[in-house]
């Protein structure tokens, strides 16, 4: 008997699919079986009959839900969601289990096995495949680079015409992880003169190799796993003082600072705003529920400041470029299913060191060292 | 005493300014006295203090239009501002000549001196820093690429990623005057594979310098002054069964056909536009109250197909990036005043081979030959 996979239609505003036509179609050649819930690739620009076309069957969402063995979502499921699922399950997807722990109890207590792209042990070179949280980052930063220049109410890059020179564009990006060099790379394109702020000086060789100038303020923060760390009080205020220098002087300001679960830091003081000219553009890639780099910021909302600053609160970037997302996205599930299924088996290896932390819960229990320290389990 | 000229606000929707405070501030140097009217600047950035400190006086409406001797605009003045303009006043703006008589025709009871950038001669080197056409053809072909990659669901660039490599976006653009050339320019930034085509076919060279490929039909149609010549009835059927099938192989398509004081003609065919992929994005630069290049395009609206292709109305291009094409307009007004006047006087010589051009009306009397044409005079 073939595996059965499935894909859900997402809640309203997210436009990503977790499983496209093209891996629908590789995902049938090795002797999967796919169901796509109705309509779930539209606002991603995959219509149902491309899905047909490559091997799947069209279903509703009682039937995507309860046929398959693995669930493949691009956010968390609903409360809803979860009543309909059984025992046995494997649910994959963006579960968000290190801000929403209650989604987490819901799904241990239903026996699911809840794989969470979120809790991917980034450092292993085996899961790169995977990362979502890498793919998907790659997809905002190129995003919110191409926003803002279509935002920004003059040119990114210089302009030599008969009725004389426009000035290029000045693009600041705070934070040069996956995101940032994305943008980084795409305003570079678009001809603007850029720089790249960091508090881990390791990065200075990403940021220069694309072009840019590579900024830093007194404050030093490595941390794990490629990620900063969170930093003391004091050093926020010294960090946020420092960058509001460089804030001044540029026209277009791009945040990508974010720390897995926890608030995001605030990089753009409310100063920083209130004193920005008019015609500045802020995009905050952090904007979320719990906060954002960019004072005022509010998630998928523009906010435009008395001076005639826009603050663009850019969470759902990776959304509003569906089909590239998308794509990226199906390709990490697939690597995924393809490691967890064996001979038309779901073999889920608890003692895996990928899967043992991808696993959120299974058979009733939480699985993952990472969230049971956030969840402070024995 | 010195020459009075006067910048007004726009109508709502026009989101430029016919003066910066940057060309207050060299006129104001040059001895002119320069009026503003209130917010005129605002939606190109420009707040009032600013034209303050640059040297001009910020005032209403009706001292704006009474005091001056030149007053610049944009767009062509409402019948009501017109009742309010003096015998002997000048006019500088975009004034429609040619497809609103009306306009023409009560700007010259008045006897207003109506100078309108659509009758500039283009081919006069002199005029050439005077060429709004070609400023604002030119910002708004760098904004039409630009959002039609924001707009468009996957990437400009190939991306080669952990996940996999996504297939750069293939970007054709119809008519590749200034504003083709500048969005074929951008869009070859941003990493797409473009293509243009045009009708004239020593357009070859510019195209395929930007690094695109040149593409052209078995019609030909050179034309005088640097455009296309209007196509008989079967070669726009033979250009369009052609460019139907350029059309399915891009994912966005630019248009920037047009003719000046007529109907832009139809590139992009219903049946084409009925046929595109879910996702497609096509840019009508053309479209206007007069029609557009793509079958169903609406004035500043996005249409979506049933089959999920865009048809953006995008005849404002300009007015979307308002600070730079500011600048431009401000600088092509600069140099029609610096023009038209001397030791403090207006001086309008008829006999000029710009200005006698460029002047649509004077002392009540249509001056432009090419008008008188245009409206049959003899």
């Amino acid at each position: 008997m073939a595996i059965v996979v499935s894909a859900l239609k997402e809640a309203d505003g997210e436009n990503r699919v977790a499983m496209t036509p093209d891996i629908v179609s590789r995902l049938v050649k090795s002797n999967y079986e796919v169901l796509i819930e109705q309509g779930a690739g539209v606002n991603a620009f995959y219509p149902d009959d491309a899905y047909t076309q490559a091997g799947a069957k069209v279903v509703d969402r009682n039937e995507a839900i309860s046929q398959a063995s693995i669930i493949a979502m691009i956010d968390k499921p609903s409360a809803a969601t979860i009543q309909q699922l059984k025992a046995g399950q494997a649910i994959i997807g963006l579960l968000a289990p290190l801000t929403d722990q209650d989604t987490v109890k819901a799904l241990a207590e239903k026996k699911v096995s809840a794989l969470a792209f979120e809790l991917l042990p980034r450092t292993v070179s085996r899961a790169q495949t995977m990362d979502v949280l890498s793919s998907q980052s790659s997809v905002a930063g190129y995003k919110a680079a191409l926003l803002a220049a279509d935002r920004f109410s003059r040119y990114f890059p210089m302009m030599i015409t008969a009725a004389g020179t426009a000035k290029p564009a000045k693009v600041l990006v705070l934070g040069t992880g996956v995101a940032g060099l994305q943008a980084i790379g795409t305003a570079k394109r678009l001809g603007a003169v850029v720089s790249g702020y960091d508090v881990r000086p390791a990065s200075r060789g990403e940021v220069e190799s694309l072009g840019a100038t590579f900024l830093t303020t007194s404050v030093s923060g490595a941390g794990e796993g490629g990620y900063a760390r969170q930093l003391t009080p004091e050093e926020t205020q010294q960090q946020q003082d420092e960058l509001a220098g460089f804030i001044a002087e540029n026209n277009v300001i791009i945040t990508t600072a974010q720390v897995p679960g926890r608030k995001p830091p605030l990089l753009v003081t409310q100063k920083s705003v209130d004193e920005a000219k008019p015609g500045t553009i802020f995009v905050d890639l952090a904007a979320s529920e719990l906060g954002g780099n960019v004072a005022g910021s509010k998630p998928a909302t523009t906010v435009t400041t008395d001076a005639g600053a826009q603050i663009i609160g850019a969470g759902d970037m990776a959304s509003q470029l569906p089909s590239a997302a998308s794509d990226m996205f199906a390709k990490n599930v697939q690597a995924v299913i393809t490691y967890i299924t064996k001979d038309d088996q779901l073999t889920l290896d608890v003692d895996d060191d990928v899967i043992g932390e991808l696993l959120a819960t299974k058979d009733g229990e939480i699985i993952s060292n990472r969230l049971r320290g956030a969840m402070k389990l024995p």
